[in-house]
């Protein structure tokens, strides 16, 4: 799922959103609060009508922005309160205000309210987190209003601490919900620790219904992640990487600023069927970088987002032919040196 | 002619270009020797292959850049040298390079090198420069290499002056060229001033040739253009004025940052068929305005064009019709307050 976090995929239209592959968007419940508020999107007839987009949406619960954006914040069993980036007010969210929220933004996949603890934190810290988190989820059920429209997804927290992580999938898992998610990762750990959570907790996790990895991820924590059982990702990855000059191609990771682009009359990538390749060569696209042009971040999101699609198509296809281990057998190892590094600020 | 300075409508596609109803398209020979350089575009198969827009282009010769943006500067009867803004080296212009440069670039119609006089200037200041324009077009015409599939069209200059402004277009008049400019208006003069130079050349110059009015203009520039007599325009206002956040609507300019669209949830122009008002409302769009989402400057230029050049339709509809002063008489007559002066920076 492309990442649109203030209802809209930074850079990009609708059109050339779905021209992408991309089924599903995410936005962000937090962001939206803030501005432009859940009444006038609801009023609006909902995100999808908002933002024109019509297909199905996903909107985290805020928690995971209330703990990584907000410095003074004050965490209680009712819920937290925060300062807003924005403006500096005080603001409360709660498990019922935050599921009442997304049940006015309208998307049809809405997140339980979480606790989402940093890494690295201690095993009693994140023990606390991660069953104050259950409580909260019980809570979220009890507010929702739109059961029947808005599918309400729990998270699976618990660090990086197995037990805790099979723990929390454990109870979870009993509440029989339409889907379930593993949060509380790619908040700094190294990415084989990544890989290692979510190889232990996917399994865990009730078969047949959604498994959804929170913030992932790269080529390779896709494919780790898919062997293990995951089903849904969000990432800013594809349109971040475009607003730095980075472009994601085959699998690897090139710059537009580097100089062998400025004179190369070919497309990004050749056998890419996006937009920007049929249109467009590196050396068009290191131009409009080297004038500062803003249309490169649109060309660039438009072919990371095609590449990633992509990917994950390629990757269905692997496993209803059976033969993921053959065709995607090079990122099932750990990474060698830096790929899964956070470059990204 | 929406102005594509460096090889691009600044943020929007080709594609979403020629949505806009734009049929052609200006580029800037002094930014684009700068970077890329002219070779690199002629590689890639000429500005039109390399930008990804078929249809028409003109260049503009880069006589009006190389007077307005750079500081340090020598001008002599041989051309002019000046210090890139870019990064600081010594480059000379002259007549043949400037059409050599755009021979290389491969526009459809290319423009003379001229000495555009700055706003206020002396008779004598501005009867120099007049001269020198026609001398140095003289060299254009020979150092073209392309007469066949470029069309290169003269540039009337003569300031402020009716006297200096008849002889420029009489002796021009003289060359039989594809087609004539009016240059060196919209450098600071006020609106009336332009008007009253415009509505006394235009008439001088061949019937049966287009008439190009550079670097203008707003709805009433146009209209009072038109009724005298111009066929072509070129101006950044659809653009820029949509990343200061302000909209053309209807033969008004309103502000999406104002307070009175943050619940608006019509479109722009319910009767505008451009893809930003069928698709998203005032509030959406101020929307992303608060948010500093560059996808709004994408979707205001979408329809500041598409209102633009609707408006020249119109214009062109009345005029087939015998009706433009019936059907545009409020725009024949001087702007009342500021409406024509420059907000732009």
């Amino acid at each position: 799922m492309p990442v649109g976090t203030t209802a809209t995929v930074k850079g990009i239209t609708p059109d050339q959103l779905r021209a992408t592959g991309a089924q599903m968007v995410l936005a962000n419940t937090f962001h939206l609060h803030l501005q432009p508020g859940e009444d006038l999107v609801a009023s609006a007839g909902g995100l999808h009508q908002f933002m024109g987009w019509s297909g199905p949406m996903l909107t985290d619960s805020g928690g995971y922005q209330v703990f990584s954006l907000s410095s003074l914040r004050q965490i209680s069993e009712g819920g937290v309160v925060f300062r807003s980036p924005r403006d500096g007010r005080l603001i409360e969210l709660t498990p019922e205000k935050a599921t009442r929220i997304q049940n006015a933004l309208g998307a049809d996949v809405i997140m339980a309210f979480d606790e989402c603890p940093p890494f690295p934190a201690s095993q009693a810290q994140v023990q606390l987190a991660t069953e104050r988190t259950y409580r909260w989820l019980e809570r979220c059920l009890q507010a929702h209003e739109r059961p029947t429209d808005q599918a309400l997804f729990g998270i699976v927290q618990g660090g990086t601490y197995p037990q805790l992580r099979r723990q929390a999938a454990g109870s979870l898992a009993t509440l029989d919900l339409p889907g379930y998610a593993i949060g509380g990762v790619s908040v700094g750990e190294p990415g084989e620790l990544i890989a290692q959570i979510v190889r232990s907790t996917a399994p865990l996790l009730p078969w047949g219904k959604p498994r959804y990895l929170m913030g992932v991820g790269t080529y390779r924590e896709i494919v780790q992640a898919v062997a293990a059982g995951v089903d849904l990702f969000d990432c800013v990855i594809p349109t971040r990487l475009a607003r730095h000059g980075a472009v994601l191609v085959r699998g690897e990771r090139w710059n537009i600023k580097n100089a062998c682009f400025r004179a190369d009359l070919t497309p990004l990538d050749p056998s890419c069927p996006c937009y920007t390749c049929q249109n467009f060569t590196r050396a068009y696209l290191a131009h409009l970088w080297h004038c500062r042009e803003f249309l490169v971040y649109t060309l660039l999101s438009i072919h990371n987002l095609t590449e990633l699609v992509g990917f994950t198509s390629r990757l269905r296809q692997a496993i209803l032919a059976d033969r993921l281990g053959e065709e995607f057998g090079e990122w099932l190892s750990p990474a060698q040196g830096l790929e899964s590094e956070a470059i990204l600020s």
